[in-house]
């Protein structure tokens, strides 16, 4: 890409993207949403995407510490104050666990990690790794993926309290708190990138990172879909909900 | 683990991993090797198996980087010499092109990654890091899924062809040079952490790292599986073989 866009059509071949990559148009969220999976496919979901929670205070952390602007790390803060929470009050971590929790999945097992899809640990790795080594610019604008996710978030909320009878309000109170928090996050990310990508290389990298973070929530979706929509197709060693609930007798 | 293990015990522990978990049994590879896949198919295999043989020379390069002996670094040099090859002379990435155009993918798009499954990405860069991150001990432990490689080359080359009519001995030229390379790697460093890993954690470490890269090679054949094998799955912008047809025309 080599002409420069003004900041009003990088918005808007940013959110194109999302129109076309976010996670919200792969099948298996629409299993999920719609009522079409099994507990055992709903814990394998809840189990896998809690290890992608667990890391976004890491990833936000390791912007923190490449940011020198002390206005920016203030504002920035704020997301690992809503994931880790304060003393005596729950963040979205902890509100993740009364998910898994009401799922029936044991804590220490999900603390582990060990029943973990490989490809789910190597593409929340691939996102910390890339914040880390890439420009700032472009580690912030990976994070956009936040201005598609109210849309998402209403239908999970809907579809999951009306399809299944083992989850509840409270359950999914993480989410709840992510429909105020996101569009605040992703306002600043994206008013950030717009400011801050002057030159048409910095744009076609900016438009690129929300590419390769949108690549990274939809191959967590391929990985569930793979392993548990159809039998047979669980790899060694990750979470297999027959084999848990045998256990269970 | 707390029990040390004899050098013995350690070697059939490793080898019992990989009677488990090497990626000989996925079921991907029953369908490539038994003739179950259209040329579309084996062609997305050929293009995400490239990237993976494009970073091994610079995973050995990341294992000489780290190696204060010369003498270990005079033997695994001979990796890279393997894959990159000398002046004149093909190595095995140049081999791989080889089956690539044999299966009439352009070079230039092969070379350019892009239409690489994100899952495929994700997981060999996680090889990489690992070599980078971990210890020595582990970086070269967790080469040892080639004391695995000799039965399904062979499998693979007689399957191949067998049951493909656009696949020649020429264009599997890769894996006949691979018969002999794998075994001499191996076993050296399979001689190497049965002497280097002394302690208990760091046998374990040894096993964990083996675990480790045979799901590195699993989940992508998980990925391509659930991409190319049922209809709809492939993600956005990977590679299509029904659109690249499509455009050939």
């Amino acid at each position: 890409m080599e002409t420069l866009l003004t900041p009003e059509e990088l918005e808007i071949a940013l959110r194109s993207i999302g129109a076309e990559r976010y996670h919200n148009r792969h099948p298996f969220h629409g299993l999920l949403h719609g009522g079409k999976l099994n507990k055992g496919q709903v814990q394998a979901w809840a189990l896998n995407r809690f290890y992608y929670q667990s890391r976004i205070p890491m990833k936000d952390a390791t912007i923190l510490a490449r940011t020198e602007d002390p206005d920016l790390r203030l504002i920035w803060r704020q997301r690992i104050i809503d994931h880790d929470g304060n003393e005596g009050e729950d963040g979205g971590i902890a509100r993740w666990l009364k998910l898994t929790d009401a799922l029936g999945l044991d804590r220490n097992y999900v603390l582990s990690g060990d029943g973990l899809l490989p490809a789910t640990r190597f593409a929340v790795d691939a996102y910390l790794h890339f914040v880390r080594d890439r420009s700032l610019l472009e580690a912030i604008a990976s994070s956009l993926t936040e201005l598609f996710a109210p849309a998402i978030i209403s239908d999970r909320v809907a579809g999951m309290l009306a399809n299944y009878d083992f989850v509840s309000p409270t359950a999914l109170a993480y989410f709840e708190k992510r429909l105020h928090q996101a569009p605040r996050d992703a306002n600043f990310a994206l008013d950030y990138v717009k400011r801050e990508a002057r030159r048409p290389d910095q744009q076609h990298a900016v438009l690129q990172a929300l590419r390769f973070k949108c690549d990274v929530l939809w191959s967590q979706l391929d990985a569930l879909h793979h392993a548990y929509v159809a039998p047979g197709n669980i790899p060694p060693g990750a979470f297999d909900p027959v084999r848990l609930s045998a256990m269970d007798r």
